[in-house]
């Protein structure tokens, strides 16, 4: 049997050898994905970014612990895209009971991917293996980034429902990264409640929110949880299914769908172009402009251009 | 006189407005940027990196005041590329009495760039900038950048010399990301050196430098500073030209400026090649592939060999 077929029965150890393949780039993995495209796009994608310190995954585990227990036929899966996250190793020891717990649940699948790696290339591995574990049958899959740069904000935007969470007494830093972020979040939560600064950080994610788009159908909702103690988690799993809701309602479900697959075929796009010129590119050719270059001869706009039109036309 | 002319007699103007013009994507700065370019490749760029609360721009302002009482004829350049930079107009009041002091001294530009935009937009917008500053004849260009996601240690990676700033007491989020970034660093600045936490600081720094390559020619060598007050500014200053020694004899420094060209050139031909693809392309027939894409009758791969299929060919 084919290791797309076994994936669509839900077979564990297929799943995680094809997100490997994928990871690794193996090149052979690109027919398996086309097989199981056509049975992707059921599951809710569920981003949560935000800083290490804002006990993002805790939050993440509390999430799939109450989800599954309110509604136990429904699968989750998680994808941690980030090589801090407790998932990837770190876990507190609160969280790593919790976490076993999760794992010896059949219906919870848990998978971390590490997050270096050449530009756009970890946005392009996670969006194929969101697509396997929905092909899967997975019905909410949590995709967990660290918010700190570009290439995370756009795995966040992957997701249907984008999940911001915060904590009192992050850093500078953390504030101006924070005022782009806001800018995705359906749900900000701000979780550690209970620790001191609470009341500051609330306000200033409230003025922050005010500067976000005043005009919006769905206002971004704040959520207060203090994660580690369970508290807030039903709030959050409410607030997802709202957002679900108004998703579907207001025809967005839909509109995010495709903006999704269009910035997909926009990567494939590039990937494809820039890997067939790598192929056609003769080494003697690219020297001899390369060696013009280094002496400034020609400027790398100039040399660009130069060896495009030796190694490929146009249609026009 | 033509806007590059301008420019390579050292016009501050005409630099502010190419500089500009780069920035907001305007087509017509090519033939600028390929007349300058025969121009450029004299400067020693020098790129400086960490997080906002670690100093770095008090550290590129202090070095700049002295390098410049060290050598009143050396002009330098300071292109920082961090929207959270006081030179992008949030300094304290002891830094900005300073920098008024640089902004008055006709040897020194200082220009900010937003660091927002299109993945890999800024770190080819800062490309050309330094390609515009070093045709004008600085001699000396500081690239400080925030160092938190991957376009930005790419903009780094762009500098003969890499300066990574650390400061004592700042969050594990920064400690996950240090580790990534040290493998660039040719000298570490851990700056604060008189606040609580600097020997844990400085014995950190010393362990995850024993990790990263042990065996090479140039050890990156660690100092310690309070740029505030002006304390180890004159050991910065002599690493960056011990450095420089050490690039320009053992034949690194033409090795790195290759590099670099390798890494603009691959630069130009992707967004050439998105360009050209974008410019051609039907949207009628867009569209209907599209449509079978969100059908999920083709998957991204397969639209995306489809469109390019129909729109160019390689010369075989």
């Amino acid at each position: 049997m084919e290791l797309h077929d076994l994936v669509l029965q839900g077979d564990r150890r297929a799943i995680a050898r094809l997100i490997t393949l994928v990871e690794n780039g193996d090149p052979g993995v690109q027919s398996s994905l086309d097989a199981l495209f056509p049975h992707s796009g059921q599951a809710h994608l569920i981003g949560v970014t935000g800083s290490s310190g804002s006990g993002k995954s805790s939050l993440v585990n509390q999430l799939v612990y109450y989800l599954r227990r309110e509604e136990p036929s429904r699968r989750i899966a998680v994808l941690a895209v980030d090589p801090t996250s407790p998932f990837s190793g770190g876990a507190l020891l609160g969280d790593r009971i919790r976490m076993r717990e999760l794992a010896e649940d059949e219906g919870v699948y848990i998978r971390s991917m590490a997050s270096r790696g050449a530009l756009g290339g970890i946005a392009r591995a996670a969006s194929s293996a969101v697509q396997i574990l929905d092909a899967a049958g997975y019905e909410m899959i949590f995709i967990e980034t660290v918010g700190a740069g570009q290439s995370e904000v756009e795995i966040a935007s992957l997701a249907h429902t984008v999940i911001v969470v915060d904590a009192p007494g992050m850093g500078d830093d953390i504030q101006a990264i924070k005022a782009g972020i806001l800018e995705i979040a359906d749900i900000i939560v701000l979780n550690k409640a209970d620790k001191p600064g609470i009341e500051a950080a609330e306000r200033a994610l409230r003025a922050m929110l005010m500067l976000v788009e005043p005009n919006q159908e769905w206002i971004p909702e704040l959520i207060l949880t203090v994660a580690v103690e369970q508290k807030g988690i039903a709030g959050v799993a409410r607030a997802i299914a709202d957002h679900k809701r108004y998703l579907t309602r207001s025809g967005k479900w839909d509109q995010k769908v495709a903006e999704r697959l269009k910035k997909e075929l926009d990567n494939q796009i590039q990937t494809i172009l820039w890997q067939e010129w790598k192929n056609r590119l003769e080494p003697g050719y690219f020297q001899g402009v390369f060696d013009r270059l280094v002496k400034r001869q020609l400027s790398p706009n100039q040399a660009a251009r130069s060896l495009i039109s030796q190694f490929m036309k146009w249609n026009e």
